[in-house]
C-alpha cells in the first residue's frame, strides 16, 4: 500500500499524550490520521486530519470508527474488544490484534497466559473477588503478605495494593482479582520490543526504574539499564519470548523484576508506546513512537539503539497543590545541558497527576544521572 | 513572562513547512500558536491551533494578525515589513525585527550592509536596472563574467544568473539588482546562529554543501563539514559578527563561501530556520526549530552540539514528472542505518519541486556518507 499518499488513512483510538507523540511521527511521512476519543479537548485533536468524538467503550462508535480507515490502532487499552474483533473478522487491518489486546486487559488472563506459554512470573492465585482471598487466607492456602491486584483496568498503581494484615483486606473493590507473592527484586527493568506481521523484531535497550529511597515511587527510567550484560541479555531474551507468544504487532513494553539472584520475573505489559520508551525521543536512532509507525505499517523497522545514554523523569503534580498548573524553575533546567521537557498541556495540576516529563540526555551516564538529579531538585509543578 | 500557560499566544507569519516544523516544537511547551497564510491549504494549518488565512504582504492582514498575540515571527520574508515596524512601534514583541528583515529582503542593501559592517563579501556593484549593467559593460566599468542577482526576493537560485556574455544579459527582469564579483569557491559553508534579545549567543557546528560534480547543484549538507578547524572557526566568527552586526534575535543561517585560498565571504543570510540546519532534528541536542522558540521567546539557549554526524539530502521532484507524487523505493531507504524521511505533504509533483528531505545519522561520518549515496541512489519522487 502507498502510506505516503492522500488515501491512506491510520485510525487512531484515543486521543492522549500518547497518541499525540505518535501523530507528530506521522507528519513527517504525511500520513493522513483520524482519532477517536471522549473528550473533544483531547490532546491529540491538534495533530490529526479529523477528529472524532465518542466513547471509546462502546461497540457501535468503534466499529464505526474502524469502517473508515485503512489500519486501526490504539492508544489506550480501554477500548471495546468486541469491535475491534468484527473489525479484523471483515478484513480490516487491526494492530494490535484484538486478541492479544483481550488477554493483556485481564491481568488475570494475561498471568495465565504467562504460566501457559513458560515465560517467569510471580506466583500468583485468581479470585472471583475479594472475599475469596479472605477465605484462602483463612483456611491457610495463602499466606501475609502478598500483593492484590485488580484483574481489570489497573492504572499506573491503581488497582495494586500490598497486603500484610486483615485490615489491608478491607475496603477492596469488588470484582475478579489475583494475590501476587511478593517479590523481593533488585530492579525493576523493560524491554520494549517492536514486531510486525511478517515476525520481524527489534529490542530496545533495557531500561531500569531507579527508585526514591524512601517514598519506593519511580523517579528516573534510565536507558541503557545500569546491569551486567548477562542480566541485559537475558531481560531482552525474556521480551522477545513474550512478544513471540502473543505474536503480538507493534510495540510491546514488557516490565520485568530482576530478583535478588538474577532471574528474570515478567511483571506486566503494554501493547503501545510506554512511558519507560520516551527516553527515545531524544536518546534513539529510531524514538518509539515513530517504531509504532513503522511496525503496524508493516515499513522496516529502523534502529532501536541509543545515540546517546537518556534519563527521564516523570513531571507530576506537588501533591500540596491543585488548580491552573505552573511549571515553576523550567527555564532553569531548560538552561541545563542536554534537557528538554516535554509539557503535556494539562491546564489543571493535582497531587500526583501525570503533567509531561523531562528527558536529559549525554554521551556519558554518570552525568546524565547528575543532571537529571538537578532537574528533580529543581523542577515543581505547581498551581497559581 | 509564562509562556507554559493558556494565556500566551505565539504568531507566526506563514504556514509552510518550516513553520510546520517550527509548530512541532511548540507543542513540546504546550504553547498556544496562531498561523496567517495565504492557502487554506497550508501545511502548518494541522499543528497550530488557530488558523488564519490572509495576504501576508498586505499591511492591515499583517497588523491585525499581529495585534491577536504576544510574540511575532515569520517563517518566510516575504511578508508586509511595514506592518511589522508598526507592531513594534506599539510596543508588540517582534523577532527577527522589521528592521533586520528590511535590510535583508534587498540583496543590494544586504551587500552593502556588510561592506558599511567590515563584513568580508564578494566585491559587487549596485544597479537600479539591468539596462545599466549593459551600460556598465560597454564603458567598461564592468567585465564579464559575472553573477546578477536580483535585489528583491530571490529563493532557491531564482532571480540569479551567471553572465558570460552580452547574450546572457538578454531577457533579465526589470528592477533593482547587483552584479557580483565570480568567485572561484573551494566550499559552500553556512553557520547557524541562536541570539536572543538579551546578546546571548550560541552557533550550531559549520556545515557544507557538497556539489554534485557535474550538475552544480546541492547534494548533501553535512554536518560537521569536513575543513580544518582553522577554517572552521574563521567561518564561526563571521558568522557571529554578521549575526552581531544585525542584532539579531532568533536564528541566523549564514550562508559562506570558502575560496581557493581560505578566506571566508559572506553569501547571503537568511533569519530563520533553513534548509542547511534540517539535519539537526535528527543530529543535534537542540534542533533548530526548537532553539528558534528559545530563542524568539528569551528561553534559555539550547545544547549546539552534535549527538551525532547528519547529513541531509532534500528530496526533489524528478525533471520527468508531473502529477500525484509517489516516493519509489522510499520502504528501500528507510531499511538503511540512521536513515528519516521527511516528507512535507505535497500532493503534486513537479521537476524540482522541493517535496521534502531526509536525514542520515551515524556515529562515523564517513559510513554517513556512503548510506546518503545509497539514499540517493535509491530514493526517486516521481508521479503515478
Amino acid at each position: 500500500m502507498n502510506y505516503f499518499s492522500s488515501d491512506f488513512k491510520l485510525g487512531i483510538l484515543g486521543g492522549g499524550q500518547l497518541g499525540k507523540m505518535m501523530l507528530y511521527e506521522t507528519r513527517k511521512y504525511d500520513i493522513q490520521t483520524l482519532v477517536l476519543d471522549p473528550s473533544n479537548d483531547a490532546p491529540s485533536r491538534i495533530a490529526c486530519n479529523e477528529f472524532f468524538q465518542g466513547d471509546l467503550m462502546d461497540y457501535d462508535t468503534v466499529y464505526e470508527f474502524g469502517k473508515k480507515v485503512d489500519v486501526l490502532t490504539f492508544e489506550i487499552e480501554n477500548v471495546n474488544v468486541d469491535a475491534l474483533a468484527q473489525l479484523e473478522k471483515e478484513g480490516k487491518t487491526v494492530f494490535p490484534s484484538a486478541k492479544t489486546l483481550k488477554t493483556i486487559n485481564n491481568k488475570a488472563t494475561q498471568k495465565l497466559f504467562y504460566v501457559d506459554h513458560q515465560i517467569p512470573t510471580a506466583d500468583f492465585k485468581r479470585f472471583a473477588y475479594p472475599d475469596e482471598i479472605l477465605n484462602a487466607v483463612k483456611n491457610e492456602s495463602l499466606a501475609f503478605p502478598f500483593v492484590w491486584k485488580s484483574a481489570r483496568f489497573g492504572y499506573d498503581g491503581q488497582g495494586v495494593k500490598v497486603i500484610r494484615t486483615y485490615s489491608d483486606l478491607e475496603g477492596l473493590p469488588e470484582g475478579e482479582c489475583i494475590a501476587e507473592k511478593m517479590i523481593p527484586f533488585k530492579n525493576e527493568l523493560a524491554v520494549i520490543v517492536a514486531r510486525d506481521s511478517k515476525g520481524n523484531v527489534k529490542t530496545y535497550p533495557v531500561v531500569e526504574m531507579e527508585f526514591h529511597p524512601e517514598a519506593n515511587q519511580v523517579e528516573y527510567v534510565i536507558c541503557p539499564a545500569r546491569i551486567s550484560e548477562e542480566v541485559a541479555k537475558k531481560a531482552q531474551l525474556i521480551a522477545l519470548k513474550v512478544s513471540k507468544a502473543y505474536e503480538h504487532v507493534g510495540l510491546l513494553a514488557v516490565e520485568m523484576f530482576q530478583t535478588e539472584n538474577d532471574e528474570i520475573l515478567v511483571n506486566e505489559v503494554a501493547p503501545r508506546p510506554h512511558n519507560s520508551g520516551h527516553y527515545s525521543i531524544e536518546a534513539s536512532y529510531t524514538n518509539q513512537f515513530e517504531q509504532q509507525i513503522r511496525a503496524i505499517l508493516g515499513l522496516p523497522l529502523g534502529n532501536t539503539e541509543s545515540k546517546v545514554a537518556g534519563i527521564m523523569v516523570n513531571l507530576v503534580g506537588d501533591e500540596n497543590y491543585t488548580g491552573s498548573v505552573v511549571y515553576k524553575n523550567i527555564e532553569k533546567i531548560m538552561a541545563m545541558e542536554g534537557v528538554t521537557p516535554h509539557i503535556y498541556g494539562k491546564r489543571e495540576t493535582r497531587p500526583f497527576r501525570k503533567m509531561g516529563h523531562v528527558t536529559i540526555v549525554n554521551k556519558d551516564i554518570a552525568k546524565a544521572r547528575e543532571i537529571a538529579e538537578q532537574v528533580k531538585k529543581s523542577i515543581r509543578v505547581i498551581a497559581e
